[in-house]
């Protein structure tokens, strides 16, 4: 049998992309082995043991990967929140500032019904701008953010105490010193 | 208890998007509720019972939904396959045809080892452009695909007869007649 692995083990890091000076930590090397997706789903899931979830909420695109499979592990249903133009339905959106200008993210308005309870989940934890604008979408639709789900924590860029501050708590496998 | 429903009963329509004219199917209503996305999920694994894989393959941005829930049950590792630019590492790329002009999709040049077997999953089988640029990087990478599976077929669009060209076996779980 293999030696048990940390999900560090397998998450690689690529220097200066997207652009000079960042080191990207690439959470597609977890994804793609085996053993280390499911680690990382069953640590992701294990605070929650025992809870009940109706959706499970993830961001656009890499959540997408996440959300689906603790949305099925879960049994509860999945809600993408997506870039601005990409759902077909009637939605509401958030703006967000990103380093350079801001975006848009979106959420059809039919997805969440008040009172359900919801799990938001994304790859990585930056400056939590996008978690925030999709915390505050559920939230505006009536849904009940039981908690925030991340691989991976940069706590050093904020995202974690500004998620906190909100009043969620805040769930991340691994985290990163610097960038 | 509920009734028992089909898949399509959660599919809704958009008509007039992404522009005048087309019928939207839209997945994410079956997606977004409990027993939807798990039927869906049952159903679309199905065939496959028995079998082995080791990698499951998602189309940007919803065959990742699908992908993660899919390669979690399966006990897979899974592998997205991208637009242009969003892969972090190395990548390989192919092109294809849309209705106006190219695109590119890349997939890491390390993320299929040769011989694994593959599950290559997308919501919905159109001009089976993306899906079969798809199929090509698996293939070039050494990746033998057991089989394509998809949510929402549109035969009249051509695409299950180009896979099946190729040698594909394609497994969908409805099907809607016109665009």
């Amino acid at each position: 049998m293999p030696q048990p692995k940390d999900v560090k083990d397998y998450i690689r890091t690529i220097v200066d992309f997207p652009h000079e000076g960042i080191l990207f930590r690439d959470v597609t090397t977890l994804f793609a082995d085996p053993r280390g997706f499911r680690l990382a789903i069953d640590q992701l899931l294990n605070p929650y043991a025992g809870l009940r979830f109706d959706k499970v909420v993830g961001l656009e695109a890499r959540g997408f990967i996440l959300g689906g499979a603790v949305a099925h592990q879960l049994s509860a249903g999945f809600v993408p929140i997506r870039k601005k133009g990409k759902l077909p339905g009637a939605v509401i959106s958030e703006e967000y500032t990103l380093e350079y200008g801001e975006a848009v993210v979106e959420v059809h308005d039919d997805a969440i019904a008040p009172g359900e309870r919801i799990l938001l989940v994304d790859d990585l934890l930056a400056t939590g701008g996008t978690a925030e604008a999709g915390i505050r979408l559920v939230e505006r639709l009536g849904g009940e953010i039981i908690g925030c789900a991340f691989i991976v924590d940069l706590p050093e860029l904020g995202g974690r105490a500004r998620l906190e501050a909100m009043g969620m708590e805040v769930h991340a496998l691994c985290a990163y010193a610097g960038l």
